[in-house]
């Protein structure tokens, strides 16, 4: 078919059909309908993402992108940056560019304004340009360049960064500059077609960044932005982004007492306040119930070991250079290292009394800290930090137990999933790369077996999961539970891991029914990941309104005024006594007060009692978020409270 | 009365009686009973004790001491490690001797043996030869001489160790020899008055020793040993070893798996097996609930912080060259340290919002660990460990509430130290120096006020206490636990300390009724002190023979064969999901082997099932140390043990 003119293009659907050579994207999605053509943001080409106006010159696999594709996006904002740069050009004319990429959720640019300088103040008057010129659509023009012209277009301009780029393209590098009115820029693309397909720019803040994010390089100013194809999307955007806002867990963290941050202690080692002890017991009970029922036993280990522990199991070289350095002793040169792992220390109690294949699996759980080093400027709140306590265990099981140890841990994380009301997840099966058998450790009909029985697991159990090729450990496959949550964020949550690596290392065996040495298969596996974790993603999901039986505080019983405190207290001391987390708030406010203040404080019941409830052994029942629910006699608001519990968690 | 030839004594009862010049203490306790002369040890002079033989020359308050005083049996064993010294002289004519003191139990001579050596076997041999020396009655003979006679005679022995010692002597210092038999020593004294009375020893063990506990000096051969003044009570006193032995919480830890340690994760520092951590577990649930009915509330830190943290509150230099050393970070020259100390966390949690005299008193409560660094040779089990996690807790309260809320702690300790059965305690109270006000922080009416309190509190409570002045540290007054065990030991436990230092260095405030500010008093408190240590106590206390609600194990199941199988893990699951901690020997050994083991284990409860008890829905109940209980339905037996639970811990 060489030198036909025309070309062969394969459709996801399988189906093929033939158009002229030189054809593009657009002209493609037109073919296909009017509507594709109008949503279309670019076409994938043989696995690579091109501009819908490129002409396609041979037979390939195809496939339209629009903004439901991430790929979509990716094209739609990586075009937008380009548009924020050419506004920036027309109102800052000495501005230079550094890199402009494309993000999750927008875009931003690094420049440099030599002795100018861009505040958030300044954003309304960028934006208001970018859509007087997005009204232009003006096109977004290919072009390719000489590595000289490429240089000294840039060298004209005195714009080190941009030569700095080039200059370090591998030599067989195509290089391409992309146009759209009077913007030019080195760019690998693609892009849309025109700038008026971008309707509703928006800006979102101003911050600094190094070049290259090395701080001995000069500081940059960074503008982020995020655009959409429709002025409504934006609107939805915006409004999203302020319930993402005030849903911040580090905002509700410090408003609702659940734990603190502290320059004395250091940064990103949390503080947990009564609140969020209340918070980390409800779900250690949880989990160390599920645990109970399914044969773990519990272990309590140091936080720090020799570094003799973690040269055998190999953290010493994997982590020496980025963690905690080491902590020598006064005498006796000793090494300890803060423990970034607890699963040596549960080889070593593995190791401590010989093992048959009776005595497999033998379950080891801990809700052990850990320790990570991370540079401070990535911490942030919970979900990064310097400390976090995983709710770890190892199993340590034959390979026969391998298929049956899996599938008790995924139904005791559904289960657990369920009771936090997180019922929106999927697992990702991390898998071999089937192209790189040497890259692993463990016989191959291990793993075989293996990463059948996650398949088969998955499937068994019901859950919906995208397999992964060449993502499993070098050591074994593992599974991630990843969760979305109420505002759509995916989260990571919990893994399971097969280790066919730690039991070589601590030469563990057990005996097997003809007494010979037999290495048994290690599971590292923590449903929730961390405490500090699921404690943020929670606070994120709900808000702060967290079901009855993991409130901080579960019932506040508010005194209409200082006559009834009395009878206030009886009521408290009563609820506290059935085992329920209850205040009294004795403060000589109004009531309308306490209730607005237990409203922010999100408590769920607030039993107001007055001179009548006193006289009648009765509550007012105010629930969070839902109002006057009436009035009921104490001793009947119990069950009822018990009941919900139960229900919440059973 | 000067010149005179009588002297006035007086005696502990406040009687006075007269002497001539030069009476002895044998004469004094002659005069007052043939059967005190007969039991007589040593005589207390003016607070010096002195040999029964020395002549007192003028007025003085004394006391004659016994066995049944620590002076007398330091005297005892003084003079027995003489005699030691006079055993091996003969037996090892090279030997040089360095210092032989009494110890809390016996004595010890630390030797130089030159190129000899001595082991446990050759222990009976020195033993005997003690007997028949003792057997001479060799007056103990107290001699005074010149610094330079005292140097010469150990020169011409060439014994460097005396030498040494005697160099050190202050100018002014009086110089002693006493002489039994053919040897002579270099001591203050005082001894008996003859080797008559040492009718029973006993060698114990050899160990090394540096040359004054330096490893740079030589080492030298310590042997330890002991003695009695009858042999019945050398009887008795191998006995009680043989049990202690027994119950060394190192040896039972290890047997019932309570706890390990490991080469790998570094010497003093315990890894939990599930069995400990049922312990630990049972030990928390049960003050936590006392915590949570006295309105403590929970907090969790973490266990690093910035040295900062300890900069202010004085730690960084109080443990900075004996601790774990900083640990440094990778990045931005941050410095940790392991926590030393709770209470600078807490002190940080308390400055996290504004206080009123309405929020005080505020408990903040935390199983904190801590950790120390100990030097490996003084490690010991899990009584001295280099981690080890407290019971602690702060109270910040107002002057006025100190009394009360030691009140509290002492109730709580109480009720906690009669759950574990350790029914046999006091009370140490540390109280300032009078003499030396200037030592002490925080005003003279403060302690005053609270030193009262402490006495008042402890009065109240109804406990056994003795005052010591002087013993309070610079911060604030405190009380020590100390209880006795099952076999007579005395335990450091819990203490709780006032503290009117972290306030002031850590700035914390509250505001009073005039919203001033004011300074809140601390009370730290730990009532075990910690868990270790606790556990370890209990250990040695009940032998392992744990109450039924802290036995690791409470019921295990015994099939009577391989038949009974299945009704066996039907009995366990019943067992299991009323919440008990039930095993099912599942192995195929006979009944007889499954009780043994059990035993071995001291499980209280051991359930016995065959094809009757399968039949009938009953189990055979056999009792650790209480043999078998006869028959009963299963449902019946659960409420027994229910029961039981309950009146231990309620």
């Amino acid at each position: 078919m060489a030198g036909s003119e025309e070309i062969r293009l394969r459709f996801p659907d399988g189906s093929v059909r033939t158009f002229p050579r030189g054809v593009t994207g657009l002209d493609v999605a037109k073919n296909i309908s009017p509507r594709l053509a109008k949503e279309a943001l670019g076409i994938v080409v043989d696995d690579e993402i091109w501009d819908l106006t490129r002409p396609i010159e041979k037979d390939a696999a195809v496939r339209i992108v629009t903004w439901n594709d991430p790929e979509g996006k990716y094209v739609f904002w990586h075009s937008s940056a380009h548009l924020m740069a050419e506004a920036l050009q027309s109102l800052y004319p000495d501005v230079k560019f550094a890199i402009g990429p494309p993000i999750e959720q927008g875009f931003y640019y690094d420049v440099d304004l030599e002795d100018g300088k861009i505040t958030e103040e300044d954003l309304p008057r960028i934006e208001a340009r970018m859509t007087e010129l997005a009204r232009r659509k003006a096109p977004y023009q290919r072009q390719t360049v000489s590595r000289d012209e490429a240089l000294r277009y840039y060298r004209d301009r005195g714009n080190p960064y941009k030569v700095e780029i080039i200059e370090e393209l591998p030599p067989e590098a195509e290089i391409t500059f992309y146009t759209q009115g009077d913007f030019t820029d080195l760019c690998r693309g693609p892009h849309l077609p025109h700038t008026g397909y971008i309707k509703a720019p928006k800006l979102l803040n101003v911050a600094g960044a190094y070049w290259r994010g090395d701080e001995k390089n000069k500081q940059l100013t960074r503008i982020y932005g995020i655009t959409f194809p429709r002025r409504k999307m934006l609107d939805e955007y915006l409004q999203w982004r302020e319930e993402v806002k005030k849903r911040d867990h580090r905002v509700l963290g410090k408003r609702l007492k659940i734990f603190t941050f502290s320059q004395e202690v250091g940064a990103g080692l949390p503080l947990w306040l009564p609140n969020g002890v209340a918070l980390r017991n409800a779900l250690t009970e949880m989990l160390q119930k599920e645990q109970r029922l399914r044969g773990y036993r519990p272990v309590v280990t140091p936080h720090i070991a020799r570094t003799e522990l973690y040269k055998i199991s190999g953290h010493y070289d994997k982590y020496k250079e980025s963690s905690f350095q080491p902590i020598k002793t006064p005498h006796e040169k000793e090494e300890y290292l803060l423990k970034p792992m607890n699963c040596p220390h549960h080889c070593i109690i593995y190791k401590e009394e010989p093992r048959s294949y009776r005595d497999l699996p033998l379950r080891l759980a801990e809700f052990g800290t850990v320790y990570r080093y991370e540079q401070s400027g990535e911490l942030h709140g919970l979900t990064r930090v310097r400390s976090f306590t995983q709710d770890d265990a190892h199993i340590f099981c034959r390979p026969d137990q391998v298929k049956s140890e899996i599938k008790g841990v995924l139904e005791m994380t559904l289960n657990a999933l369920r009771r936090l009301g997180l019922n929106d997840f999927y697992v990702q099966v991390s898998l071999r790369d089937p192209a790189n058998p040497e890259k692993y450790i463990g016989a191959p009909e291990r793993w075989e077996q293996a990463e059948q029985a996650l398949r088969e697991v998955v499937k068994e159990v019901g859950l919906e999961a995208r397999e992964e090729e060449g993502e499993a450990a070098f050591y074994g496959p593992k599974l991630d539970f990843m969760v979305r949550d109420a505002l759509g964020r995916a989260w990571q949550l919990g893994t399971v891991q097969l280790d066919y690596n730690l039991p070589e290392r601590f030469d563990l065996v057990y005996t097997d029914e003809q007494s010979q040495p037999q290495r048994p298969v290690m599971i590292h596996r923590a449903p929730m990941g961390s405490l500090e974790r699921i404690v943020a993603i929670l606070l994120e999901h709900t808000g702060g309104n967290f079901p009855l039986w993991l409130a901080p505080v579960q019932v506040i019983v508010l005194p209409v005024s200082d006559k009834h405190l009395e009878y206030a207290r009886q009521v408290g001391r009563r609820l506290f006594t059935e085992g329920f987390r209850a205040e009294v708030d004795e403060r000589s406010e109004t009531i309308g007060k306490k209730i607005r203040d237990a409203e922010h404080r999100k408590i769920p019941y607030m039993l107001i009692v007055g001179g009548k409830e006193a006289a009648e052994g009765t509550v007012s029942i105010r629930r969070h978020q839902h109002g006057d629910q009436g009035v009921i006699a104490l001793e009947a608001f119990i069950p009822i409270l018990h009941d919900q519990i139960h229900n919440e968690t059973a």
